[in-house]
C-alpha cells in the first residue's frame, strides 16, 4: 500500500474533479453529435460525412482513455471518500459506455455508406425518430450523472422501451419488404443492422442512467430490468 | 478527503483482493457457461435449457453488482497504489463486459425459443464454431487478466479477425438463403442476430484483453484496433 502519498491541496482536488466532470460532459458532446451526423448521413445519402465522422470517432477513443487516467489519478493521489469516490468509480465505467456509442455511430456510418451505393429502399421515418429518442436518452443520462438527478435518470430508463418497439416495428417492416421483394435483402439487412445499432446506443444510455440511480440511491435497479434483445 | 482511514492490516486487504480475483473468476466460468449453454440450446433446439439459461442470468447481474461493490470496497479502505490500483480499476470496468457477455448469451436463448417452434433452417455447423472461439477467447482474456499476460491477451485480440471473418460469412449465406425462399427470411434474420450475439461477445472478450495489455504494459492499444461492424 502507498504511505507515501504526494501532497496535494482541496482546492488542487477539487480542481481535478471538475475537470474529470468537464471531460465527461465533452466526451458526451462529441458522441451525440456523432450520433446525429450518422443518421444525417444516411439520411441525406451523405459519403463524405459518414466518413469524417468515423475518421474523427478517434477524438472519442483518446478521450477515454484520458478520462479513465483521470479517474485513476483522482484515486490515487487523492483517496477521495463517499460521494465523491462514487462519482469517480462510476465515472470510470460511464466511459466505457461512451466509447462504445461512439462505435455504434461508426458503424452506422459503415451501413450508410454501402447503402449509399444503392438506391434507396424506402423513405427513413421511424430510424430518424429512434435516433432522436436515444440521442436525448444519451444526453439525459449524462446530465443526470451530473446532477445527481434520479428521476431524470429513471425517465431515461423508462424510454427505453420507446426504442425498444420502435426496433422491432422496423424489423417486421423490413421482414415483409424482403419478403415481397428479395432483390431488397441485402439493404434491408443493413437498415435493420443500423435500428440494432440505435437500440445499442440506448442500451448503453440505460445502462448509464441505471448507474446514476445505483451511485445515488447506493441500490441496485441495474439488473432488475428485463433484458433487452 | 477521508482522513480518519478505517483500520486493516495487510492480511485483510490480501484476503479482500483474493476474494476479487476468485470473485471475478468465478463470474468468468458463469458466462461461459452460459455461452456453452444457449448454444446447446440453439444446436439441440432444446427450449428448456434456453429457459433455464436465461433465468440464471439473474446470478451473473448479482455478482456484477457484488464485484463492483468489492471493489470499491478495495478502493475505500485501503487506497490501493501502483499495480493494484490498476487491477482493481481494471476490475470495475470487465465486471461490466462479463456482464453483457452474459446478456448477449441470453438474446442467444431467446431466439433460439423463437427458432425451435419453427423447422430447423439447415444444420449449425458455423455457429457453434463461432461460439466456441468466442468461448474461449472470454475465457482466456480473463486468464490474461488474472496472470498480467499480455502475450495471451494479444492472441485474444488476434482471433477476433476470426470471428469477424465467420460472422461475415455467415451473414452471406443468410442473404442467400433468404434470396432463394422469402419463406426463411423470419428464421434467417433470427439466425443473423445469433451470430451477430457472438461476434459481440467476442468483441466484449477483445475489450478485456485489450485493458490487460492497457494495464500491464501502461499504454494504450484499446483503440488502435480497426472499430467492428
Amino acid at each position: 500500500m502507498d504511505t507515501t502519498q504526494p501532497q496535494h491541496t482541496n482546492r488542487q482536488y477539487e480542481e481535478e474533479l471538475r475537470g474529470l466532470r468537464a471531460g465527461l460532459l465533452k466526451m458526451g458532446g462529441l458522441v451525440e453529435r456523432q450520433i446525429d451526423e450518422a443518421i444525417d448521413a444516411l439520411v441525406n445519402r451523405n459519403t463524405g460525412q459518414a466518413r469524417a465522422t468515423v475518421e474523427r470517432d478517434v477524438e472519442v477513443n483518446r478521450m477515454d482513455t484520458e478520462m479513465d487516467e483521470r479517474c485513476i489519478r483522482l484515486l490515487a493521489l487523492h483517496q477521495p471518500a463517499a460521494s465523491d469516490l462514487r462519482f469517480i468509480t462510476t465515472g470510470l465505467k460511464i466511459t466505457t459506455d461512451l466509447e462504445r456509442i461512439g462505435d455504434n455511430a461508426v458503424n452506422i456510418c459503415e451501413r450508410a455508406i454501402e447503402l449509399n451505393e444503392e438506391p434507396q429502399l424506402k423513405p427513413y421515418i421511424d430510424i430518424p425518430r429512434m435516433a432522436e429518442i436515444a440521442q436525448t436518452m444519451v444526453k439525459d443520462s449524462l446530465d443526470a450523472f451530473m446532477r445527481d438527478d434520479t428521476e431524470l435518470a429513471e425517465d431515461v430508463i423508462v424510454r427505453d422501451d420507446e426504442v425498444d418497439q420502435l426496433n422491432y416495428q422496423i424489423y417486421r417492416e423490413l421482414l415483409s419488404y424482403m419478403a415481397e421483394d428479395p432483390q431488397t435483402i441485402p439493404r434491408a439487412t443493413r437498415i435493420l443492422f443500423v435500428s440494432k445499432y440505435l437500440e445499442r446506443i440506448a442500451d448503453h444510455a440505460t445502462n448509464i442512467a441505471e448507474m446514476v440511480v445505483y451511485m445515488v440511491k447506493g441500490r441496485t435497479i441495474r439488473h432488475m430490468e428485463k433484458k433487452k434483445a
